[in-house]
């Protein structure tokens, strides 16, 4: 069993907080009771992820009070009003207090409702992230950014949220499909577009050895993200400047999302789209070259990502949907643009002729 | 027309924010538009405001790019995730992006929902308070608490988030009615009781001329405990600590809120009964004097307010309410108590006896 060491930290001021990395921490007693300190805590997990981990984690929380488990039907349809409504019946039922720990067991969907349902219970529970698949382990179980969908749009309702912990637990990676394995790629690939050349020559390089999930390079682009991530969310926590930076492909990516219906394309397939679009608009404004361009095509292929929005999605559909998105000021779309490799800037000039000339070459 | 001053603040940092009071401010363009300042403007008010004032407050906004006003049906019993829903289908359909302002136009439970629909908008969107009702004006539109309700319990799904500004029109006291101006005295008194015995002394002094409604006496009253609440909220804002001594009769009430079906009593009517539960226990510990617990009834009782609980609800009704307040850790019920007139502390050491027997002796 690995003794986990705190690896790095999210520094919000007193509301710090340390991700733990390592392979085993769902059987590491240790590591697990140094983030789950209430007597009382509601685990939130999902009908795929339950048979997996959900009898490991309630072994070792069988000392504590009261244990409320909670197993959502899994996928992105579920992550609604209803289904939070559904979570604060049973945890009132089992009259938990405000001092109870929320701790969401489960990928994107499954922490994103969770952390929401501990901003508002009581007006504020305890939150522990143990996120299971690549996406949620690299990007959505860190930075506090907790919501539910609407019919209208995707994470519309929801709250600013960190929790007090996570624990990534690299081995939960091994049962992963492999198109949601991808799907979690396409955002390590984002952290080195956006922020670090460096790391996005590694992941190229090393990307036979991440396709093959070898723990030991996988267990590298985890930190190296998670680095990123933390390093940008601690500056600007709540989106006003350089956070916006993490949406590169994301306004597109939202778009074709919405578009086919939530769940229909993976997060992350829809963002892996989104950030060739995004790649290939900067490549217009001259930021990076064709060849980036095609290079970045490639590697998402690799993984059996979209490189492409879907065929019927016309232009005039992706300026409908992305002016309701939340990053739209007074109607006007924001881009997230390569300024070159490993550095990025939003970008709120693009017109609609311009996105036209970019929808129509394909 | 009078020319608002920004009257007092709420000391909390960054997010410090002004609380305005005077006569007529809802007819004042230039009080309005300094608090309204985004182009996008929900308001959120209900049936029975609506006609006397909303009106008035869209005629302000009418140069605004986009108003949505959403009436909801008037009491308690709608403070609910089901109204919350209606809010958000209602302001999606009609595209309002996150910088769209909520204003919160009525009384404590308007505020309750618009600020928490306006916590929970794209995870965070403006907010500002109208409070046309006494109890809205001294106590729920100051602080950041919003909340819904749940059949479980009162107040149990909600967040702490501070509006950006506080508009107290005292003109809106007018068309209230008898039983809702005495509600809100209630919390009044309350400020008295916890933190200014020369306040409670000047309330009791000019009970005659606050019964009247006379104007002067009351901005007064509302000034004094606005400041009282502005101060403990800024050195305690999520109630780890002082901010306790605010729920001085409400733990009480709360359970008899909740024992009758909320909306029964006034929020106001339950924690003047709880106020005079709370003095008595003060009393039976020897903190206060006899004489000055049948001096607050019978101040409370000019007023028309409750001095007892409702005699069909027994001491094991109160404690098992009580015991799900979110005031309550490890199933210690919580309460404050009174150490002498205009000075309170929290108590977690009553005993089921010592109840039993406050409850009896009625």
């Amino acid at each position: 069993m690995t003794h986990a060491t705190h690896d790095l930290y999210v520094e919000l001021g007193d509301r710090r907080y340390p991700i733990t990395i390592g392979a085993d921490l769902l059987n590491d007693f240790e590591a697990l009771s140094a983030v789950i300190q209430s007597q009382q805590v509601v685990v939130v997990t999902n009908e795929t992820i339950a048979p997996l981990y959900l009898e490991r984690l309630s072994a070792v929380l069988s000392g504590k009070q009261k244990v409320t488990s909670i197993v959502l039907p899994d996928g992105e349809q579920f992550k609604t009003l209803e289904t939070l409504t559904l979570i604060f019946d049973r945890v009132l039922a089992d009259q938990h207090n405000r001092n109870t720990t929320f701790v969401a067991l489960g990928g994107g969907v499954v922490g994103d409702i969770t952390g929401f349902a501990a901003a508002c219970y009581q007006r504020g529970a305890g939150f522990v992230q143990i996120p299971t698949t690549l996406l949620a382990q690299v990007d959505s179980s860190v930075g506090g950014k907790t919501a539910v969908n609407h019919p209208a749009g995707k994470n519309m309702i929801g709250a600013f949220y960190q929790p007090s912990a996570v624990l990534i637990d690299t081995s939960t990676l091994n049962s992963l499909s492999n198109r949601d394995f991808a799907a979690g790629f396409a955002e390590v690939v984002k952290y080195g577009l956006i922020a670090d050349a460096e790391f996005y020559e590694w992941i190229s390089h090393n990307r036979a050895q991440l396709l093959q999930r070898a723990s030991d390079a996988l267990a590298q682009a985890i930190r190296r993200s998670c680095e990123i991530k933390a390093r940008i969310v601690a500056s600007d926590e709540r989106e006003a400047g350089v956070r916006a930076l993490l949406n590169l492909g994301h306004t597109f990516g939202h778009a074709i999302e919405a578009f086919l219906g939530f769940g229909q394309w993976l997060h992350g397939e829809a963002v892996a789209a989104g950030m060739v679009l995004a790649m290939r608009l900067s490549c217009a404004r001259g930021a990076v070259s064709q060849s980036q361009v095609e290079h970045l095509e490639a590697l998402l292929q690799d993984f059996g990502l979209p490189i492409a929005a879907p065929p019927s999605m016309a232009c005039k559909e992706f300026v409908s949907l992305m002016t309701l998105d939340k990053k739209v000021i007074n109607g006007q779309m924001r881009f997230i643009l390569l300024d070159q490799l490993g550095s990025a800037r939003v970008v709120d000039d693009v017109t609609v002729d311009e996105l036209q000339r970019l929808l129509d070459d394909r």
